[in-house]
């Protein structure tokens, strides 16, 4: 089969790879429905964390079960399945506790661009859908393997509640659907932090109230401004630099939330900092198996729209094109269709 | 009258100060029924905050109510009264969320080692009790000042709850009564982190079930050894060092709750790091006007017995010795008596 391999900094090939098989007798095999670009893949792609030789890439994912090993007893070859990034065996202490993606047994689901995948430990990390979906579902089922899961675990992280003020930081597709996920979990207020016109429209649809396009000390200065000088209760760091961190963290009423889930890259936090400003932190790898019986639930039943967030859709073969329009900021997330 | 001064690194003296008045309207004066030496006051005896000349010292009080100012209604002389070191309107937003310590008028009391104390937003910072105290229950009271308001809180940060397994790093005054706070919580499990014997003789009758005497890599092995290798559900960080806070993170689960109450030195934390152990941080100073009604009544009602702590009673005039004490590790808590 031929899918996405990355050789170095913007450098993404569609080339011939090996085909995935059952290697355990816990994985199973997808056929692709439909895969996409990370914000993450881009860290790889701008050469800002490091490629060793050419490496499959992609991690989230859709489809059939093609086939499962023989120690597999809840997913069925025929099913749609969705997955996590980070395969979990869903027993294990951690799991049990919720958190898939620090999972005992947890392996990295990698080489997802491609139309064959390989998912280890298939009972405890793939969820089933109620039926086949209709094809106009497929970009929201999609976007639960991974982003719609992080910007849930995001608001979850950050206790947003009904009633109360959230700020974004990030407008990515992560940050967005922070917007929605908090639109759904009741906040009153939802202040998002873009100066690009399409994702403060997007931003806008999914639920936020004001848009705030000042950046750092300006931008932390316009949400003490919005909140009566007070601050956010929940703000979601959705980036992973230390520019959007102290944002985030600044931004936050003392006993606020800061939630973070971009990998942080070169972050460092004094202590003695995080103690006046009296924020709670919480973050990680999203939990995402955590999630998706719910939102397959909301978004199978059309309550919630995540797929919007694909704004650009291509044959898997123009991948390349994929990551080169989210790089430049001309997409703001791309779906790939094998 | 005559109070603590501290003039540099190990140099406290007993002498001459301006007795407190009434400056602002909203202002109490207290006539001190006992004071004591703080693990925070050791930072500047040991030259590690530094001393800009002569300062009146001492942060933790209780006492009788001796004058109040024209604007103060709720506080009346005769009461005896408890208030922590930083005083508060508790009327401000922060306030009325249980920040206190972040009050936007919030004002550091200072020089509590001293026969009477002056305290600004007397309304909104002291708490009084039923009646005047039998003297055998001023130890306790005078604790709720600050070292147990703040394990009060380092457990309530740390999200200790019925049935957890609960870790405490630091085995003073503070750490101390986290174990006492975490078994009233009705935490399951108490590890408390100590190699001194009275400390772990005392940690014992305040609740702790184990106790570890490994520090850093071993302790932290220890702590994951039992707990079938998960780690503790929450853990209080009560030093403020970079080791402390190190182990207290490594020690807890992922999914885990870290609270940190000694005011951090040095301590840096590299996101990365914190992203991939997915804890849950909250800390700061603690707002101990929030835990003061309900620690009343548990003192006043003898369910809980912080008073343990002082294992050293002095006169007010011998203060630098309670300094010494502490310092050389040879008391956990000097109590005062003016």
């Amino acid at each position: 089969m031929r899918g996405a391999v990355i050789h170095g900094p913007r450098d993404i090939r569609f080339e011939e790879r090996e085909s995935p098989r059952i290697i355990q007798p816990t994985d199973a095999i997808i056929r692709m429905s439909a895969t996409c670009v990370c914000g993450s893949d881009l860290w790889s792609y701008r050469g800002i964390s490091q490629v060793n030789g050419p490496t499959p890439i992609g991690h989230e994912y859709c489809g059939i079960v093609e086939e499962v090993g023989t120690a597999v007893t809840s997913t069925k070859p025929g099913q749609f399945v969705i997955g996590s990034f980070f395969a979990s065996d869903n027993t294990c202490p951690h799991c049990q506790l919720g958190y898939h993606t620090s999972c005992q047994h947890r392996e990295l689901v990698g080489g997802a661009q491609a139309p064959m995948l390989r998912v280890p430990l298939a009972d405890g990390t793939l969820v089933a859908t109620p039926e086949l979906p209709s094809k106009d579902l497929i970009p929201s089922l999609l976007s639960l393997s991974d982003v719609m899961g992080t910007g849930w675990f995001a608001a979850d992280a950050a206790d947003v509640k009904r009633g109360k003020t959230v700020a974004v930081v990030g407008d990515g597709a992560v940050g967005l659907l922070g917007v929605l996920s908090a639109k759904q979990m009741g906040a009153e207020r939802i202040i998002a932090m873009s100066r690009h016109e399409a994702r403060q429209k997007l931003a806008r649809e999914f639920g936020a109230t004001d848009i705030v396009t000042e950046r750092d000390e300006q931008g932390v200065a316009r949400i003490k401004e919005l909140t009566n000088g007070i601050g956010a209760d929940s703000v979601l760091e959705c980036v992973g630099t230390q520019q959007s961190m102290i944002q985030a963290i600044r931004a936050t009423r003392p006993g606020g939330h800061v939630s973070y889930v971009g990998v942080p890259h070169g972050v460092e936090l004094k202590g003695a900092d995080l103690f006046y400003r009296h924020v709670h932190l919480h973050g990680g790898p999203a939990p995402v198996r955590r999630y998706l019986p719910e939102l397959i639930r909301l978004a199978w039943n059309r309550k919630i729209n995540p797929g919007k967030v694909f704004d650009l859709t291509l044959p898997l073969e123009q991948v390349a094109e994929g990551y080169r329009a989210m790089d430049e900021r001309r997409a703001i997330k791309a779906l790939l269709r094998p």
